[in-house]
């Protein structure tokens, strides 16, 4: 698996490659910018990547990932522990945090259910949500999945599996994105709006 | 200069927006990227940048970035030891080896003359050029800088300073790029195409 060339910016092109929606003249762009900085940047970087590998492990608890367990969040004074946001990746609950929406706590599946890829319940992190929903003393779950085929499909899973604890369970609301041209807006968006409809 | 934060994720996005275009959304896009990546790939990312620090030097003939010297250009066999294309930055170098149209070898500058920025002639190499000049048996000097400003001043500057020895200089032709639409090239461009007009 380990890429080891004899030109080190080959090399180096080729593991720049493995970013998302980097190609051949991206990675090349980078493997220069790389070759211009000071050997003290370099080093920093290539530390920082490896840190990622030997530092940043899953929360035991709400599946992110984290650098001490159980992580800042699940062990925060400040938070409120009895609703849960469950998300589908750490990505995810990284956009949310930086919102500063939400003071609660997170669970994170690691995926959603797709039959057609073959990913199942089980495949996810959703008997450790269960699991949480039994041990400790939640509230509220708000479902934080994208609006896709996948994510509606698991969202209502997640519904049959939790409805009976008699828990209440939320999910965010989907509707036209704020400051979007209604004229562009697709027809599933619109439909959705259109159905959630608020009175004022 | 090391950015050594507590949080191996914050500290591997701060790194990653060193890279050009990359800001606070792209370097985290990838640091998550590279979270969810295998960690013999991780590892062999982390060596291949640091790789770069420790092995790439500057060939001392042609000043491209090498890992051994004279680099695999300037001792190759094969190759038109009387002919040397001048370019700005090693990328450039790289972009016309790339496209496999010139068997000559070449000469780094690294950089251009560009007095608004205290960039003089002496900042860069081409008293070293010069000395090639001198100590080689060079029958023409292809100048492949970028028809910038700054471009044309060092195209101007290097003519002035190589003439005397008798060698012949050229320079790449500019006009209309191959493919594009003649209404949308720019009036500078197509004054160029104009005055370089060729007998057909």
């Amino acid at each position: 698996m380990i890429n080891h060339s004899a030109d080190p910016i080959a090399e180096l092109v080729s593991n720049l490659k493995k970013l998302p929606g980097v190609g051949e003249k991206t990675a090349t762009r980078f493997a220069y910018h790389i070759l211009n900085m000071k050997k003290e940047e370099i080093l920093s970087m290539a530390n920082a990547i490896k840190r990622i590998s030997d530092e940043v492990k899953l929360c035991s608890v709400c599946f992110n990932f984290t650098y001490n367990d159980p992580c800042d969040i699940c062990s925060s004074q400040s938070r409120n522990n009895s609703v849960i946001c469950v998300v589908e990746k750490p990505a995810d609950l990284n956009t949310i945090e930086k919102a500063g929406i939400f003071k609660g706590r997170y669970h994170v599946l690691h995926g959603v259910i797709d039959m057609l890829n073959n990913v199942g319940p089980e495949d996810i992190k959703i008997a450790e949500l269960i699991n949480r929903i039994k041990n400790e003393s939640i509230k509220e779950i708000i479902i934080a999945l994208s609006p896709t085929t996948e994510g509606e499909a698991t969202a209502l899973y997640l519904q049959r599996m939790i409805k009976p604890a008699g828990i209440k369970i939320t999910r965010l609301a989907s509707g036209i994105p704020v400051g979007s041209a209604l004229e562009y807006v697709d027809q599933y968006t619109l439909t959705r709006a259109m159905e959630n409809r608020i009175e004022i």
